[in-house]
Parts: C-alpha cells; sequence; structure tokens
C-alpha cells in the first residue's frame, strides 16, 4: 500500500515552522541547502521552506525554483508580516543586518545572522540590545559563526571543557586565504571600505576570534594588531581604483585567563584556497586543526606514556563524536556544506526547548568589539588596546 | 511582490521527472539526499521525489517523511504501474537487485542499482541481457559506483587519458576497513554465504575493481587471487555462529594493456575506517588518492625539471576540476555524500541527451567477472585464472 | 693541560677491534661512515679502520683517505692473514658475498655482510653452514639489514612482542623505487641476470621479507608471486640489450601463524625515491611506517576509548625510543646513513658480550628462500609455493 | 699490495688544517661530529681534530676519546698559542662567545661560533667590530645558524633568489617546543636571565630571524613584540627559584621591502618537540619548510594551470638539490646532524676560497639587534620598535 506522507488534514507531527531566508548568493545558497536537509537528518522541528528574498526578481525566483523554496520575494519586508514565518535567516550584505535583523525581531521573528553580525561595533550593539529585548518575549536570534559546528571543533571545545589540555597557554590561529595574491585581480565592492566594512579583518579574523572564544570561553583582555594592504590599487571596471581595506591583519590577544593567542588572517597567502589552522596547547596536552582536512582533529595527550606520546590524528567520523551519529555510517566524511545544516539543527532545537541559541548577538558583539581593537591597536603602531 | 515557484498549471520548465527508491536504510538514505538537493546544483531536468519503497510499513513511512518523498509503499511492485514515475533506483540488498532491476526495466523505468551489480556472474549476465534490450526501446539503466563521481578521481581520469602519465604499468588499489577487527564484533548476516554473497570481496573489492578499470579504461586479463577469514565463527542471536564469507582478500590483476595492479581489501585493517587509497604509476607521471582525503589529488610529474619534481596535492576544489564547479567557490570541501548527488545529475543528464548512462550493467557484469575470478583463483592455490 | 687522548703505551681502555670493509662504492662508503663514527655515539668496544680493499688501486686508496681508513689495498685476502684485523665487512656486489665471506669466517674473522645475504639459496646455504661452524669456534657473523636498526621500527617490534597489537592478522609492505621508470634509463649490470640474480626481487623483496620476519618473528609457509619486466630491452654501451631481471614483483605470504602479508616491490613507481612502506594489523592495534618519514611510527590503540582512537604519529626522537639515546636531545631527527652505525654498535655489543649477533646468516637464508619461492611461484602463474 | 693512506713524511695533499672545540656538551658533540666527518662527504681542505676544551678534565678527556680528538684541555687560551690550530670553533654558553671569539680572532686563528652570536647587542658589537679588524688581516668568522645548510632550506633561497615567488609578501616562522610545558620541570641556569640572557627569544627566535634573513635578504624595517612567562616560578635545587627569562614571544615583523613577517617562538607547545615551520608567500608562488620533515620542501607554483596547481612536495634528496650530491643516491634521508658537517664544508671552503663565509658577525648581530628590539616592544606594550 501506498501512502501518502501528509494526509490531508492531518500532517503530522504539527505544523512546520516557516522561514525565510534574505539573500540567495554565496551564503543564500548554503543556508537553503541547510534548510532543505535540515529534516533529513536531524530531529529537529519540521521546516517549512517558505519564501527567499533578495533583489533582482528574475534572479531570486530562479534561484528559488533551484533551491527549493515555495516562493520567492524582491521585498523582504514583506516577510515581516507573515504569520507562516517564523525564522528569518539573514545571508544579506553586511551593512543591512543590522536593520533587517532589529526589525525582524520586532516583528517577532527569531532570526539567524550570518556572521560577522554587523560592519561596526556601533551595529552590533544595537542588534544586541534588540536581541535582548527580544528574547525576554521569548523571540531567540543567533549569529552563524558556522564552524562552531564542524563536529572536530566540536570535540576540541569538548575536550578543553573536560580538561583535557590542562590550563591553556597558547592558542594560533591562522585563516589563510590565496584570491588577492594575484596583484591583477579586479577591484570589488569587498575591496571598498564603505561597502565591506574591512578586508580579512570582518571576513576571516571573525572566525578566528569566535573559535579563540568559543574553543576556550575566553576573555579577550588586549589586542595587539597589524595590518596591511599588499596591492593598494586595482584595475575596476571604470579605470584603477583604491583598495580601501586590508589585505591581511595579524594580532596578539591576552586573554584574561593569562593564555595568548596569536592570530594572521590573509587573502594573499599564495597556494592556500580556505585554510584555518588552529593549533591549543595547553599544560597537559595539544589540538591541532586544519579546515582542509576538517574531519580529522589531532590530539596530543601529555600524560600517555612518553614512548607511545604523539598527535593522535582523530578521525572525527564515528557515532562517538559531536553531530555525527546524524549523518552516515562510521567513517564516511562530512563536507563545508554540512556545518550549515548542523548549525539550522542547533537552533531549531534551542527553539523547540526554549533555550538561547549560541552563539548570540551578544557572542557576535564582543567578536565585533576584539575587530575593532585590532584595527585601533594598528593605528597606534601596534600598541596594545583593550576591546 | 511574492511569488509562488510552481504557479499552478504552468509548472516551469515541464513536468518533473518522477523517482522512485527501493529500500531506505544505509543506501536508500544515500540516494534520496542524492534526489533531494540533485537539482539544487546541477542544470539536471528536474525530479520529483514520489515514492520510498521498503519491507517496514511504519519504518518507510518514517523514512519517507524525513527524506522529502511524497509517499511511501510496501510493495516495490506497484511502482512499477505507475506512468508518474519515470526511474527506478535500487538501494536493496544484492539478492534482490536481479528481480527488481529487470522488472523495472521490463516496465519501462529507468533503473539506477547500487553496486556491486548483483550478487553472482549469472544474475549480472541476466540483468545486463536486460539492460541491453531495454536500452533499444530508449529505456536506460547504471550500475551505482559513486566513487566515479569524485571530482579527484574523475580528474585522475582526466589526466590519464590525456597522457599526463605515459604508459601505465603498475596500479595499487586498497580498500581498508576495520569494523570486524574486533573478534567480539557479532554475527551479521553480511556474514552469511547466502544472503550476501561474499564479504569483502564484493563490498569493496568490488570498488577497487571499477576504480581500475575506470582510470585506465582496462582489461582485465588475468586474476590470481587470495581470500581469508580471520575470525572463523562469532557470537550471534542464537549462539555462536560460522562465519561463511571472507574477511579480507588479496589479487594481482594482469591488465590486456600489459600493466599489473595490486589489490587488497579488508575489514580487518585496525584503525582504518573507510580508506580507499589509489597509486597509478606510468611512465611520466604518477598519481595518488586517498579517501580519508577525498578533495585531494596527489600528481606526480616526470616530465618538470628534476629540481621541482615532487607530488603535486591538488586541492580539487576548484572551477576547473570536474563537477567543482556546481557546487561551492573554491577552496570548499566536498563530503562522501555528494558523490551520490553528482551521481544522480550525470544520470539525469544521460536520460535528457539521449545518452547512454555510464557505468553501465555491462560495466557491472565485467567487474562480477573478475571477483569471481579472484574467489576461482583462490580455491587454486591462487593460481591465475582469466575471468 | 692539554693531553693526548691516547698515552703510549697505556690505551685506554684495551687495543681496538681492528676493521676491514671490502668495497667502497655505495655500501662501502655507508659502512666506513658507520666504523668512523661508533664510538662516538655507543659506548662499544672500540675499533680502529684498519684497511679498506676493492679493486681499483687508485679509487680505493683515494677512499680510504676520505673515509678514514689508516691503509688501502686491492688483495682482500691479505686482510684475512692479518692478526690486527679481526672484523671482516663486505660491501661487494651479491655474487662475490659467498666466497668472501665463507674464507674471511674460516680465517677467523667475525664477518658482516651486506644484505642480500646471497644471491641464491645453494650459496645461502654454505654461507649459514659456515657461520654455524664458525659460531661453535666463537667466531660471529651477521647479515646487514640496516633499517632493523631504524628507531621506528625496533619500537614497532617492540610494541608488537609486547602484544600491543594484539593478534597480527595481517601486513603490508611495499618498497617502491622509481630509477627504473624511465624507460630511456641506460642498461647496467644491475640489469643483468648473471651478475645480479634479479632485479627488485633481491634488492628490495629482502628488505620486505625481513622485516616482515623480523617485526612479527614470522615463518613464512607458503609463497604466491608475480614477476614482471615492464622495460624489456634497453640501451646499453654496446647497443640494445634485454633485461634479464625483474623491474617488478608481488607476493602474497601467508604466515605460519595464521597471518597474511602482501608485499610489492618495484624501480618503476614513478615518484618514489626510496618508499618502504609498511601497515600491521592486529586484533587490538595497528602500526604504520614510511621510510621517507623514518623518524616516526603511527600507532593505533584498538583498547583506546572510542572517542580519542586514531593514529598516533609517535615522533620516535626520544630517550624512551630504541636506539635514541645515543645520539642526539628530544626532538631531532636522524638520517638513513645513522642506521650503520647503529648496526655496527649492535655487532661490536654481540661480539663484547659473546652473543650470537642478529639477524644471523641462517635469518638470511631463510628470507633467501622466501625470495626463491616467490619467483617459482611465479613460474607457475602465481601459484603458492611454499619456501 | 697494502699501502697506507699517509705515508710518513709526505702526507697529502698537503698538512691538515688544525681544529679546536670549545665546549664538549650538546653543540660541543655536534660540532665534533662535523669535523670528523666533513672530510669524507666534502672536497673540502683536510681538517685534523687537534684538541677538544672544556672545564672538566675528566669529562673532556672522555669526550675527546669519544668524539675523535687527539687531545683534550681544560684551559682554553692554551689553544690560541699553538702555531698547527688553525680554526678555533666556539660552542660554550654565550656569556662567553664575545670574550672566546675576540681572543681568537687576535691571535690569528678563523673562529667559528655557535649561534646565538651573543647575549647582548653590546658583545655582538665587539664581536663584529673585532670580526671586521681580523677580516682585513686574512682572518674570518662566521656565526654558527646551522639550518642555512639544510638542502630544502638552501632550496628554498634558490627558488626565491630566482624570482620563482615572485614579490614577497608575508613570511609566517614558528619555532615550538614543548620541554617546559610541563610546570614540574625544574629550574636550570637557562631560566636565569643573568645566565642565558633569554629564553626562547635567543634561543629559538634567533633561528627564526635568521631564516627570514637568509631567505629573503631582508633588512628588518621594525617589530613590534610580545612577551610571556607562563610558569613564573620552578622548583630547583635550593628551593623555589623564579623564572627570568621568557617562556614564548610574538612578533610581527615589517621588513624594508614592505613583506611582513610572523614570528611565534616557545617552549610551551606541548606535543611539538623541536618544530620549525615556515611560509613564504610571494605573488608567484609559496613556500612550506617544516623541521619535522627536514628532506622536504613544498612549493606553490601559481603561474602553473589551474588545474594542476597545488603545493608539490619536494623530496630533497636528489643531486640537483644543494648540498645533496655530496651525500648518498637519490632518496636517501639526511638527518638533523648532517647540517653541522655542511657548514663546515661551506666555512672551509670559504678559507680555501679566501673567500667571507656567512653568516658573518656582522649578521648575528642584526639578529642580535633584532630580538633586542622584539624585547624592547614588548616592553612598550607591543608597540613596534626600529631595531
Amino acid at each position: 500500500m501506498t501512502v501518502p506522507v501528509s494526509p490531508s488534514g492531518a500532517e503530522p507531527p504539527g505544523p512546520a515552522l516557516g522561514v525565510a531566508v534574505l539573500g540567495y548568493s554565496f551564503m543564500g545558497k548554503a543556508h537553503s541547502n541547510a534548510w532543505r536537509n535540515v529534516n533529513a537528518f536531524y530531529p529537529s522541528p519540521r521546516v517549512a521552506q517558505r519564501v527567499l528574498a533578495g533583489r533582482g526578481a528574475g534572479e531570486v525566483a530562479e534561484a528559488a525554483r533551484r533551491f527549493g523554496w515555495e516562493e520567492s520575494t524582491t521585498d523582504w519586508r514583506t516577510v515581516l508580516e507573515r504569520e507562516d514565518i517564523h525564522i528569518v535567516d539573514i545571508c544579506t550584505p553586511g551593512h543591512l543586518h543590522a536593520e533587517q535583523a532589529i526589525a525582524a525581531l520586532e516583528a517577532g521573528k527569531h532570526v539567524l545572522v550570518e556572521k560577522p553580525l554587523a560592519n561596526s561595533v556601533e551595529e552590533a550593539e544595537l542588534m544586541a540590545a534588540a536581541a535582548a529585548a527580544a528574547r525576554s518575549r521569548g523571540v531567540q536570534s543567533m549569529v552563524a559563526f558556522n564552524y562552531r559546528r564542524l563536529p572536530a571543533l566540536a570535540l576540541a571545545r569538548r575536550f578543553i571543557a573536560a580538561g583535557r589540555l590542562g590550563d591553556i597557554r597558547q592558542v594560533r590561529v591562522s585563516y589563510l586565504q590565496d584570491w588577492l595574491a594575484d596583484a591583477g585581480a579586479p577591484m570589488t565592492w569587498r575591496l571598498r571600505r564603505e561597502a565591506a566594512g574591512s578586508g580579512a579583518i570582518g571576513d576571516l579574523a571573525s572566525h578566528a576570534i569566535d573559535q579563540v572564544r568559543f574553543l576556550l570561553d575566553a576573555r579577550i583582555a588586549s589586542v595587539s594588531g597589524t595590518v596591511n594592504t599588499f596591492v593598494t590599487r586595482r584595475e575596476g571596471e571604470r579605470g584603477p581604483e583604491d583598495v580601501t581595506v586590508d589585505d591581511a591583519a595579524w594580532a596578539t590577544l591576552r586573554l584574561a585567563s593569562g593564555a595568548v593567542a596569536s592570530l594572521e588572517v590573509t587573502r594573499c597567502a599564495t597556494g592556500r584556497k580556505n585554510s584555518l589552522q588552529i593549533d591549543v596547547f595547553g599544560s597537559r596536552g595539544g589540538l591541532r586543526f586544519d579546515l582542509e582536512h576538517l574531519n580529522e582533529l589531532q590530539f596530543f595527550d601529555a600524560t600517555a606514556p612518553a614512548e607511545t606520546q604523539g598527535y593522535t590524528r582523530i578521525l572525527v567520523t564515528e557515532p562517538e563524536h559531536p553531530y555525527v551519529g546524524a549523518w552516515w555510517p562510521p567513517g564516511h566524511t562530512l563536507g563545508w556544506d554540512h556545518t550549515f545544516t548542523t548549525q539550522a539543527a542547533d537552533f531549531l532545537r534551542a527553539l523547540d526547548e526554549g533555550a538561547v541559541p549560541s552563539p548570540s548577538f551578544e557572542d557576535g558583539l564582543e567578536t565585533q568589539r576584539a575587530l575593532a581593537a585590532l584595527e585601533a591597536s594598528a593605528a597606534r603602531a601596534s600598541a596594545a588596546v583593550e576591546p
């Protein structure tokens, strides 16, 4: 007997949560993928892909069709008025985040915002205040630092929290890309300060700092920063133009715990396509992670017998590891995009449980403050600044 | 303005191809994932997830709901009668493949069958005959060796076909798992010959031999095989029971080209979760692949200056690489499951173009013959046998 | 006060053991290096580099000067008559080993012979008999399988012997080189059967089989072998000439314990310069070794908690590891040539203690028999043969 | 006929250069090893190991015997008076370097000094002045940054100098060790400022900065530094004691060329035994090096076709590579200690050719100034300082 999945009038197990995504390019595609797949893997509340919003009517309609949405729109504000939409997921450029997120929260929608939270500390402060106000009304929010949902990094956090590394002394984080290594690469809006806010700082250092905070539950006490633009002028559509954002940034962060973190982010690291590497060194052990091998975590247990000490390359593909049980049998690797599906699942679970999703807008604000401190320090010849 | 994606009565760009999947466990989940996502990434004909078939009514209904199907059924034969189903995708255990595939082909459905094609050469021959007959009526078929759709292995094939390796002399393929390394692991149907046909041979050596054929366009001239069961008795639900399939197999294959391939497959390789490794050595270059790092291909160019020779670790994540452009921007890695989505896309494209999908049932039959030769040789103290 | 190291008449701590090396090319250089350095690192009996023997008077004199020898000679037999020479170290081509080693043993000299022990089982049997006879007179002998002295492989043996891997099921050994991958590489004496005995078999498979025996204390019950010559004719000094030895060989070895070892050796593995790789899989753990990273051993402990299981990359550079304490502080890597120095030290220590050095000529004979079985099996279409 | 290597009265090819080494512990052993072996591998002027100097009469006599010296002494000044000694090689603690080196130069001896050149800029300036004065009299000097003689790093410099990387933008250097990660590790003189000068700065950052200078021919324009001591008190022989040197240091260096180098050195990087890693990123390519794999250099050629781009792992073991031809056939790896032998060879070759050995005392002074700037910046909250 063939039975329809959703019998009319009695759709189990209750009505779905309606979702709208704002933005349909790179991040819009990644978040759409998450909403389309989350119910297949996680026992989350059921979701319905209601509407995809974007500026170009034709493009957003075509994207909506491909990505599995019921409808598309060019007017994101109409989304806020609909009762069948419960979640607004913001994947637009950074300068729109504050306006859209605050409006959605005020309209009573749960809000997920792609990182970085905003382009400035000021915007981030407004957003955090709106999030706190909404939270008191049961309206939740989260900033989408997707790497927190990598099984390997979730395992790293678990090890650190359990004391497997002892007292943490040093963290090394680098996020290296190379798409601006070629001086002939053209000018884009991403290289204009007024549009992008910053360069590698907002795009890459935000991830790096979020990981330091996530892995260690760290508070950043001071930041010494250096910033550089290696290619200061690039050919644009209307001739040569000044690059007004950073190509690369470096920082040394003193944490309130006494640990020290070093950070290097760049878009000029020739040969590194998307290389986020993290080392954590503690009194009892060490950890290493590399986004190029995102299914792995290296763990050094300094309490093991000397004869067998070494970095253990853990394939984080087993049911004992965070999130992995939802996916495939042991030994089957995940890719970059699965982080977004897991992020959606965690967000849904928090909504379902009435819990506060993490990382919050306040987390996003803290990261924004650290980025601002980095730039302020760089302007003072790298003299350390408190965030 | 909000517009629905599918206006009533004019669903662009033409009616969807209806799909049914038979089987809802591991492979059913992986294939469902492919059908749910293929249109989001590839410009394939549109598909509709019509029905998921399986034995347990409750389980298949729940799976259908989670995996995005419109309906579920416990009677796979009803699927063959429906006009809104154009593709039957068979993910059931091997001993059901022949019956189901032949019936579906005869019903005029395009058929995709999970590997290995069958449990025996005899079944495979019947299936290949049915596929040939159906093909003459415009009904297509394919066997699902998903690793052919790994960008790294597709790139390897491209390099070999282009002569970048010169004359191929040696191939080394190993497929190592460890889920039977523990002698205390319990008896299952997979360890009974009558149900599973064989052990590592059908499960793992089939992939290994398919890759030798795929990468080199090879014909296998002779096979010297060795087979072993390390743990010959295991505890079952009704007490101890003999294991009647192989734990591991080894083979040396002489190819018609004069090349030699070595093969090792096992489920007792302690510490190797799902490790398929391939080396190809030619007169002008070499290639290495490791499924644990499936986004990478290592290429050695023996025609480069001596000073700079070495294996180049190509991150197969760039738009210039096979399939990658459909997914994410440069440097963003894929996981194991993406191979199935790409496989579905290639199958759909062939249907759309009226082309013969590859690998065909005849390809599956050739692999089956090589596996049978391996076992026959093992029974003759490893003396070489022609497939 | 400056004091001479060796005051006349009272050279502490007793007269040195005089050494002669026969052969001054690649292996003669490596063994000379060992004798020149052994006393600087190991608390061995003191040695004196008495004489280097070789065919070309000028070349051997120059080599003796560079490599630290007191004298040189073109007549190796004169060495046997000297009372100030206690050790004869044979680094000549394989077809000379039997004659030289037997004569030296009969002259009462301790003998070290470079691997493989001989070019044939017959020669090896004569040598083993001579070694046994000499041993009864207190004259010792050893075959120089230098990789037994790699700290990483000595540690591997220690782990296996201590039961860390449980019951061993599978061993994978490959020794891959590429100096014959180029079909234009010229003919040499090494490619003529009458001179070299065999190709990759004697040169590389001897190491592979010695390691199987060393690591597991294994007895080889049967061998299925395959042999191939990819480039059958090469340009020599007097025109084209047939290659009469193998380029590559493959074998599956059944061990008396029930374990199975696979073996692949070749000189046509494009891009692999000197790549000896070993995997050992047991019921409780696994080991991996790669000569390209000879200071490392990878160990998988299947008894560890699932969450932290993985291959641990042990840097075998710590004082807790075999041999390492003799060299440098923790973390300082050794190279290929240090194995010979350690080999000399172990040989000297055995002499000093009146112990039987290992591996003995009998060990060398066992390996020779396995190599002969590999070739015999290959001649029978890979049907298994007992050694 | 047996011929002695050195017939009385006519020692070919001319008298040897007499060498004295001051210091017989770790570095004394490493330098002794170099002098004992240099003539076996390099066509350098012949050397004679005349005398080893050290404080403990018994210890130095024993070390001299083991390491191949003719004599030992407890009075290093007597060495300067001997006509049969031409080279004085200083391996003593840093606070003795200036006195000994200046005295030796004034006595007309060529001088090799272990790194770092001195414990302070003041000492280094005196030494550089003495070296310049001696050079005008034909007396040469060199500071022993042994990693300059690693074939892989010499190859890296060659690639950069040849423009293979284009304009260099970024360098990342880290030198990570872990012998102080354990808070229970005891107090030693190395952790007292008065004796050791500094901690990781002098020991490890000196290598890091020397490599930046060596690889890029760089001039350092400014330094922003951070310094930390994680374990501030340790148990000494006479009870707890304050640690007065750094455990770790970080720096961002602006180079005169416009490039930026980041630097991290530490003795608390749990799990890293002796890990020097270097990345260089340029407009046309990238390089990676890791001391744990010292026979390898990774090279990314951004001018290669996109399809085959990737980091090429060059095994720097071929005759086409710097220094390698002196050692073993292709594919045979070197260890850490071989750098010292090559360093001795380069020093001897410079003496033979009347050339100025490199790196000079002036080079050592420049590095010392950068280290001082790092400390000065750290004292100013990381505000950048010119060296």
